[in-house]
Parts: C-alpha cells; structure tokens; sequence
C-alpha cells in the first residue's frame, strides 16, 4: 500500500528535486498540485490562492508537500500575502477537511535571514562560530521571510487544534539547485546561474563562500523529504534544510536526531570549476 | 517640548486605559484614530486595513501606539487578515514614511497561547511553575494569535531593515479590563463583565483563578506604555503585560531589566466581591 503525497508547487527547484529523487520510489503515488502545467507530467492545475481551486486535490491524500507560494525575497507584501499568507490558510484548510495525515512545508531560511545579514560575510567562514537552531526567535529578512514564519505558525496553530493535519514539518529549505546547476555555485559550463555575479570578483568569492555555507544538494533535500513522510512521532518540529556542510550556521543535530536526517554532500567538496 | 504620539484602536479596553492615565501627562501630546468618533475626544477617523486612510494622522508624530485591529481569538482568518495583518503592514509603511522613531505595538498573550491550552486548569495554580518568557516559540492558540505573531515578526523586519520606525515594542497584553471592571473578574455592583460565567459554578471559580494569574491593571499598562515611550535604547524586544500576580506564568523580570517596568499590582490583592 502507497502512501499518497500530493505536491504543491510541483515544478519549482525544490519540487523537482523531490520528483528525481522520490517519483519512482514504490512507497509513494504522487500528485503534482501546479499553476501552470508540463507536457511530460499529469498536472492538477490550480492556484493555492484559490481555496476551491485546489480543494479536491486534497482527497485521498496521506501527507502534502507545500511548496506552492512566492518564493523570492523580492516579493512585495502584497505578493507573499495572496500566494504565502493565503496560499498556506487554503492549503492547511483543504488538508484538514481532506483529512491529510501529514503536511511538509517549504519554509526558508529567510524566517530567520538577519543572523545572517547581520553577520555578513564573516558569518560565511568555516570557524564563524554562530549556530542558529530551531528555536531562535524569528528574524525576517523580508516580506518572504515574515510570510513564511506566519505560515509555520499558522501550521503550529492547526496541527495543535484541529484533528487534521497530525504532523507538521517545517523545513527552512536554504539553498537547492536546479538540477543542471546542483553545484554550490553553478559548474563550469553554465557558471553562476542566476548570471548577476561576475567571475573572479569580490562579490562572486562571497558569493561561492555563501553557496557553500547554505547549499542543499537535490539528493539530500529529498531525503530530508523522505525521512518527515516516514515519521509518524513529530507534531510539530522545524528542520533546517542544508547539507553537512563546513561553513552552515544552521543546526542540523535536531533533525538528526529526530528524523534520522542524514547528508551525504558537504559544500566543500567542490572546487573552483574549470575555467 | 512634548512628545507627540498617535493612538490607533484608540476607544478599546487598551486605549481608554492610556488614554485615563497618560492624556493628562504634559510630556505627551496625544492624536486618537479609531474606526468611529465619539463625541468626548477628537477623533482621527479612519481605518488601519486602508492605508491612504490612516497616512496623514502619522506626520508629525513621535511615537505611534498602534492598538488598532480585531481583538479577539474567536477571529476568522479572513478578519485577522484584513484587520491585523494588512492593518499592521499599513501602520508600519506609515510609520516608515512619516519618519516616526517609536512603535509600541499592542500583541498578546495569545501568540504563546497554547503554552496555556496544554496546561489548563492547574496552571492558574500559584505553584505551578511555568515561565513563559520572550524568547518561547510562537504557540499561537487562534487566527487571531497567529496574526499578531506576524505583526511582531513584520516589526522586527522594518525596524531591523528600514530607517524608521527606529524601535519597536511588542506587548503581549494579556487581560485588562474595562474601566468599569478594573478587577480581576468584575465586581460586585456589576459582576463578571462578559456575563458568560455562572458565578460560584465550577467555571467561574477557574475564571476567576486565571484572571488573577492573567490580569494587567490599567495603571499598570499605562506605566508599561511610558516606559517604553521614554526608553531610547531597544531596537525590538517583546514585553508581557501582566501585573506582579503570584499565579501568572509570564516573565515580568525581562520588562523590569530593560525598560524598568515596575508594575504596582496583583491579583491576589483582591477578594471575592460581595455577593
């Protein structure tokens, strides 16, 4: 017996890293929850910021992963209030008249980004010293980041109050690649992938530093994904999405220890790519 | 040379009780905006979920008290929505523009609620030996408690961010009552103020422990609200509003350190009213 997971957000970098590593794994039967959809996929087409829209996605599933919402620190309030605020009300509305056991959620690094802008850029040094855990009181960096502790809020709000959803599994996802550029800060045939760095400046060497501090590889996001839809003991926790990297800041022993949470991929272990 | 502060949700519980204690103090120089007017005071007429509304009322102004917002934990999402979280984004841009330096923010216990939930009724025991101080994770126990957590939050965001508002005060107010009921479950003329409770039934005897462990006197709200008009150093912090009770579980010790919050009240102090 599958459990069934539906995907929300299903397309993004975080999304399709869960479809690579998790989409042929027997134990589950994805649905993928999207706005827009892919030839090479079935899509559930609807937008989160429309209750009704997305509400019979929700049947007959046993956990969601949220992914679905505005996902850029450049967003304005309005923006992260209709697709982040709204969006997550819709989403923990509909799994709890679904009666979904399970909700993962896409959270961020951003909840709590000012220990870093704070910091900055010495914080991206292996012998820094600062350890952020889940525990440390909120400091957004953004309407983005502000949105996302109100979701995961809202998220402990449901799951201590409501029969569904049981579990709830904040995951403040740091920094995950597209799947051509799973590499801390790009590889040598696409470069930097967002195109704003330049090689070779000061700003690209704090760059690569904080790629190594805050990456994610896909195949440990996955796992990380995998251990909180196996779990059946949390209520509500928040686990920080990085990879066993030298330079994090974030703690990684809470979800160690409580999910079995176990990396495979440290920052360090790339080098400079050829020129 | 007066301080010139504008006092938003003006008329409610909060806002009389400032309003009765501090109006008369020449180092202030009060502004009162409220949804309607009432014919004693000179009313700043406008709405905090529409910005063009509320702007003019902050040039000019020092501080801000920003009171204004639905009230209560038995709120839909979609009044906290508009009320609280878009009316919180509307003071602060406000705040922002009209380069006001203090902002004292009305939240409540309910952020940390279930803190109380979860230990209810023996928690209202003067033993019980619970401490909930400002660094507990957010517990919200409604929409409304997870609204005001985001307020905070989006406080923390523009002071930490912006060049105004310069500092900003979280009071998690817990139970003040009307100038009427100044007590911590009525009084004898007029008996238990929401009328909800049987008086000697079970009920009652709990209510009446858990506003002697829950109340803030209106004396000392208003002397926690000086403090932080006159304090010059917090950039953010989070205060609890209670009196000295012997059976509140909130930490006053933080408030006292920081801001010199002395509170002169406990509900013990009072007895069963009359019959």
């Amino acid at each position: 017996m599958s459990t069934n997971v539906l995907l929300t957000g299903a397309f993004g970098r975080v999304g399709t890293a869960i479809i690579d590593q998790l989409a042929d794994d027997d134990r589950y039967e994805f649905t993928y929850l999207n706005r827009s959809d892919r030839d090479e996929y079935d899509t559930f087409v609807a937008d989160v910021s429309d209750l009704e829209s997305i509400r019979p996605a929700f049947d007959g599933q046993d956990a969601v992963i949220h992914l679905a919402g505005y996902p850029e620190t450049d967003g304005t309030f309005e923006q992260t209030l209709d697709n982040n605020i709204r969006g997550m009300y819709n989403a923990l509305e509909a799994a709890k008249e679904a009666e979904v056991e399970t909700f993962v959620f896409g959270s961020t690094n951003h909840v709590v980004g000012m220990y870093e802008v704070d910091n900055a850029p010495e914080i991206y040094s292996p012998d820094f010293g600062l350890t952020v855990d889940e525990d440390a009181p909120h400091r957004p960096d953004s309407y983005y980041g502000a949105s996302k502790a109100y979701d995961e809020d809202l998220g402990r709000y449901y799951v201590e109050n409501f029969e569904y959803p049981k579990r709830f599994y904040a995951l403040r996802i740091c920094s995950v690649r597209h799947e051509a550029y799973d590499h801390p800060y790009g590889d040598a045939e696409h470069g930097v992938d967002d195109g704003r760095w330049e090689r070779r400046s000061e700003e690209y060497e704090e760059m690569v530093a904080r790629m190594k501090a805050m990456w994610q590889s896909r195949r440990d996001l996955a796992q990380m994904v995998e251990r909180c839809l196996e779990d059946d003991e949390v209520e509500f926790d928040v686990f920080y999405g990085v990879s066993d990297n030298d330079r994090r800041w974030f703690d990684i022993d809470h979800a160690r220890d409580v999910i079995g949470y176990d990396p495979q991929d440290n920052g360090e272990e790339w080098d400079e790519p050829p020129a």
